[in-house]
């Protein structure tokens, strides 16, 4: 019997020692709730001056529905539309948050392209199939962009810049769902600033919990309007941490020093490793996979053997599977990985 | 200048040194999100057998705001009202978050006795006010109390039962907003079924946070339809962790050989020892303190000079103060406190 | 058996034939749906004109409760709270739909003085239990002013202007439930101008239904920020009529040359009569009938032998009833209901 | 200059005589507010009857957004999804008011044939696309049906039946947007029961607007629970007319001796008759029209010259016009009609 190796999700991975220590280290005194504490202030400035924005402000959130459904809610008005890629998650894997926070605001799923991006046209196909100011249809008011996608590809800063372009002409806001975007910055090797408000994003979800954290996401807002908004929303939805200090510091010692892009890129070369090792095996990819998820068609006959082998990875339809690799995954899993694939596809159990 | 003295609130407190153990003791291995790991079996297990309640499901949450006014929103339909103390947290310090999850369910509030204790004819007043079955009128479906007070005052087993009596007899659900319920279980030395469902408690809200948790309170439901309520209430609110391991694991050494009893306790003794302090000084308070806070009257002046000697604590109206004792507070500090109690209440800075 | 004389509500009465002579006068050729027809376009010159307001917008509605709680919710963000005296009508009689439609905003209750009108004093009470900015503390956000009170008390424009003055120090904005507006101005004598936008209100409810008209009161808007969220609000709440020109007509008929005003004049005059009848046999008023309602304490006894003589009023408690007259209500009613009421009150049936 | 012929929709048509009077009718004496007259007792007692349900509960309401919205939000809960044509009035044009009024329940859009209508096997595919059980996923909930449909076409009550069965087996509510319901029954020749709870339909939208009456559509309720819910969902909605007698009275005289169906007979014949002439011309529709309305495919150049003939109608795209023919539309005006769109298709100016 083979030691597992995880490959379903980074969801699933630990936490960063790194991230640990700073809840332990946070551990002195008493410090008053809800965040009116100094680490909580330090994570201000410290994400002020890492995304060289003076009225950025950072809302530590539990998870990244939250940090989605409260922006979302707190950038598009009840009778509003929120225009995503048709396999967002904040339109198939979040049970209606936003819909829920904001009062009613709906999601229109757009096509998109053969990598799951969200091109110009397809903004501007729902501009031109919406009757704009007819109050029997919810008006566009928020372009959400997943990045990385669902499917392990990103948008490069001047394509977030373009797609910011279309937003603003019909005056809509521009949120970015981020729950890996240390991925997609280490894959890109841009600036935290160029991929988000230096391409017109106005409110991002930072993940942080696939990546290290123990128990925090945020919501990252340049716009001050919505941060005036989200300190009541994330309030009233209970999602302001009595013990903030103790998220904050997450945060902290997530931005410091780099360690966040660090860790996004020991899981982005995990799975270039993965990735070549499969392509050397004949296997093809849905996409390339541009950070740490790829999906691959195999046989059904070489899943079950892979299965058998010990691999945990997901089924996402017929001859097809999903893997991801975390800041955790090791060389020696990969390497141990790609025997057993090798193993699967040549017919033999392992 | 003295060394500061933490008396504003528990929620000041930092962690119980079992809960932040438990928290790295947890980080082995990979464990799938959102609640679908061991860790979280096993809380749940813990849970029915401390609660001795077969049935009984425990929600982790981020916070006793998201914990009260989700589980209220899965017991009151939108039409209905909430029956509480006027003075009670969820109608006064939750931003109007049940109404908001609940789809516009509304607060009424009861006078209560001189205890802040609602008392069997204060839900009797409150039915005879309602229009029973009249549209116009948000129809009475859940009581909740806050147990204890946010005046540090408790209701006995005996009387919560007494009241969900008066609840069932109209269908009313009970709800207990348990923020420091275990600071009540101590104090009354009771089982803690038998301060809530053997008392006719159908959900309460289990703190943990003011009490030594990192970043955990919790919802006990006894109610399995509240619970199938809840399954998707918490996820579209996002209040599903994805690393639910690292929250699930606070609560089980939370609840783990008595250990959020044993801290509560020491936050009760420190409060005894305070108020007996108090007590020999004269001073009057509003309430006795059954647990760890009490009200005390003093002169604006002495006031003063308690600030100056370097106490924290909160001026709750004038010739109020309000101070809180937790399980951090030492002997020493009681001591300490009093002396220079002493000394402002005899004119004397210190 | 005598014929049976209502005094229960002025909701009981019939249409103003004008009125529905104007939605048969309506019934020609076709017109497009949801107010996009002449009939709606005339109304808006009409309000602007006779309010003399060049940004007045009128929104037909079905009721009252809709003509008050979507102009609520327009009017305060979800963590809002609507100051209003503890007995309106939007407080107590409404089901919560503007804590609904809001998203959440909560009702603070005002005492009020003996007249049941809000005092500077009680909203200035409200502002310093106030937590300002405070995210645990609803965010008071509106000033409404049920004009006449449900105790048939009304508020003066000086009067209302100086609450107003109250509102804006805060930037709170000022609504008018003025389900039986008309009844004010008669009684005041004063342009609808006067006791609305000139006194500081932003929005009211201009009821219609109590006062002839068959199927619709309307909100008049002031404020053009608050119109353009009522466009959607209204359409997404199902309160935009198809066929509006039927809706609109009425109201047409209604303002057109001073019938409303004829109305309620003819309604306040038939309590009047009443009053004065009621005092010559010794009763006394809970408040001075201002317009066309009264309260009246009356023994138990007269209560029962006035049911028996066929008059139609509600008991509002032990020794306490509500008559109200409407534009219906005849002289010979009035005389006729003093004398049953007179017998009633020397001990026989009649 | 012809004169001009409405053929753009039914709900710019006017009233029904025989509605108008029965609002005058009811105009006698006074009548409690909010339903509690003999009218409305009296609709009830009619709505069982040609129901022939014993439970079936009427809830007339100002439109048809208010009917469908709401009846959807009893029917589904807050973390639920309502499966429809992709093309449904519900989703496509209401403003989110389902999403709103249940508390973020979300739309499904489905493919449906090639005459817009659903099929078992677009309920099963939707059913394999659910995570079932699963909080991250919005659940089905609920099975919409819009009969007609929003291009003309219709639902046998055997097709209604087939598809409440597959509902059924995954516990779905069934609901039936019937704006032009007596369009489809006038059309089907069946009963009110056999399109409706016989074959499955728990709750449907009673249209009545489009269809001559001047303020009223309704919800018929044949699930006691959602009946239960709706009492208390309408009012606090603003959907609670206080003079409902007279709402009540336009849908007696609706439903009395067969004037619905007839009404819509007429507008059904109107269009069989134009649709001959269209065919006469050789021109081609989208579908063929099972009711009163029609798509038909026409080039750019003869748009223009039908529309420079005075004739209204809806450009629904490049060469695709909408024709939709009323209970008031004439021989005379399909006649007029017909010889207009033949002069255009002959390239004349009429």
């Amino acid at each position: 019997m083979n030691v597992p190796i995880e490959l379903r999700s980074d969801n699933a991975a630990g936490a960063a020692p790194e991230i640990l220590a700073a809840i332990g280290a946070a551990d002195v005194g008493s410090a008053l709730a809800y965040g009116d504490d100094l680490w909580t202030a330090g994570l201000q400035t410290m994400v002020r001056e890492m995304f060289e924005h003076p009225e950025a402000t950072v809302f530590p959130v539990i998870s990244g529905t939250a940090a989605n459904s409260l922006a979302l809610a707190a950038m598009c008005p009840p009778w509003g539309a929120v225009l995503c890629h048709e396999t967002a998650h904040i339109m198939q894997s979040e049970g209606g948050a936003t819909s829920m926070f904001s009062g009613g605001a709906v999601m229109r799923g757009l096509t998109g392209d053969e990598h799951h991006l969200v091109g110009a046209h397809d903004v501007q196909a729902a501009y031109d199939a919406t009757r704009w100011g007819d109050n029997h249809h919810s008006q566009p008011a928020v372009l959400s962009l997943t990045n990385p996608t669902d499917f392990g590809t990103i948008y490069s800063p001047e394509r977030v810049a373009a797609l910011s372009a279309v937003a603003r002409a019909r005056s809509l806001r521009v949120h970015m769902d981020g729950a890996r975007i240390a991925n997609a910055i280490a894959a890109l090797g841009c600036t935290p600033a160029e991929l988000t408000w230096r391409a017109g994003v106005d409110v991002f979800s930072l993940g942080a919990m696939k990546n290290g954290s123990v128990s925090t996401d945020a919501i990252v807002c340049f716009d001050p309007a919505v941060a005036a908004q989200l300190h009541y929303r994330l309030k009233r939805a209970g999602h302001v941490a009595s013990k903030m200090r103790f998220q904050s510091v997450q945060l902290q010692a997530y931005l410091r020093d780099g360690l966040w892009l660090r860790l996004a890129a020991a899981a982005n070369r995990a799975m270039a490793k993965l990735a070549a090792g499969l392509s050397g095996l004949g296997l093809q990819f849905v996409d390339h996979p541009d950070v740490n998820m790829v999906f691959v068609r195999v046989d059904e006959s070489v899943i079950v053997r892979m299965e058998h082998s010990g691999l945990f990875f997901y089924r996402m339809g017929p001859g097809l599977i999903r893997l991801v690799t975390s800041f955790q995954t090791t060389d020696a899993e990969i390497d141990d990985a790609v025997a057993r694939i090798a193993a699967a596809v040549a017919g033999n159990d392992r």
